[in-house]
């Protein structure tokens, strides 16, 4: 499954070069899986309310093309692996058919104490499946 | 040729879970490498105003431990590669003597209107040759 | 005229306490602000274009209630004040029915090189004239 | 008294003008109050972790000169009202003899519930006392 989340480019996340900067990125990655994960049958929220959460432990992303303000961004998240503790995501960001950026992200399961924890039975669901 | 900066985490700097943010490493890591060429004898703020400039194109970082507000960090910067166009860095994040984070960094050269040039020949200095 | 913009607060724009920073406000009044212009007959990127841009020179704003992750927020902006170089603007947030934050913002007018300049006739419109 | 903080502004904090974007300031601000209670003889963060914090109701500032990247910058904060429930800071930024920003804020003490609570004894000390 492909999940899609979109947003607008903003004054204020770009640097002196009149370009988004380069961690602004990490901030979008996240608010799309949250996203992701908000769309779920057992939404992050819930998972946070019970003291379930999720820390980045691994990102590698690759820039391709510049983006100023104001520019409309398409996000597509989907995981492509799923072990107990972790999982991996593949996120590409696109302006209209153009690739912007392109990135994997580790995410692990943390209780509210910060220790990692299983990943909850609840998200065992075809949504977050690798793709084959 | 190992470059050391140094910092001390800012409580803005926290998420909601009181840990320093994970896109705001990318903003140390900036930081660093800035830090580094204006320690060199052509310093980043003169290339800048001569429209030379370095633009992200790839990033990979681990997240080892968590690190709260308060915290006294040490960056250290290396160059493991240099060609025409890019050069690549490895930056290690220490809190005391424990590894926080972990990074390459690949910068591309770019001049005023954003195209991609050759780094330009006053950065051939053995404080950016990779080491063997 | 009251100009109206809508945006979701995200998960990265929450600090410890896990409510939206005080400093993420005024990057959301900046963002109001410029959709604002943007939708007037002469857009703020076409201004930037000519070398014409806004700085603040005064901000005063009144938080009234904490706000967390992916909640919707309404801002609404008027001009409220308007001489040769300067414009205020009043700005409140609201979340539903709750006012959330309230500010007053100085603008002033600037040219490429940073100098404080008349504010172009273009924008003597209606929609910028101070309600009486 | 008046509390003194140090600190350079770094390139990631400078917006699309190449100036440190007015929303930063509140950042380092912050981080002045914090470090003048730090400084103070039960430092913040020993009241947070007994449950109580600080929150911004209100702020004005106003900006007097532009500054770019790599400044260093100096913060006087005193406090110059003191309630039951709230505080008043003037806060001053300087770039050498230069000012930068002025500004007045106050801080209302919460719990750990995010509610209003009295300002706690241990913090009726001389350093907090505003001056006459």
């Amino acid at each position: 499954m492909i999940h899609t989340t979109e947003l607008t480019t903003r004054s204020y996340e770009c640097d002196s070069y009149g370009h988004v900067n380069n961690a602004i990125y990490l901030n979008y990655l996240e608010y799309a899986r949250i996203q992701f994960l908000d769309d779920l049958p057992v939404p992050y929220h819930e998972l946070r309310r019970r003291g379930i959460g999720f820390v980045v432990v691994r990102i590698c992303i690759d820039y391709r093309i510049q983006v100023g303000s104001g520019e409309h961004l398409r996000i597509e998240t989907r995981s492509i692996q799923k072990q107990k503790v972790r999982m991996v995501f593949r996120q590409s960001v696109y302006m209209g058919d153009e690739l912007v950026a392109e990135a994997e992200v580790t995410w692990a399961c943390i209780n509210d104490r910060g220790k990692l924890i299983r990943i909850p039975p609840e998200l065992d669901i075809p949504e977050l499946e690798p793709e084959p």
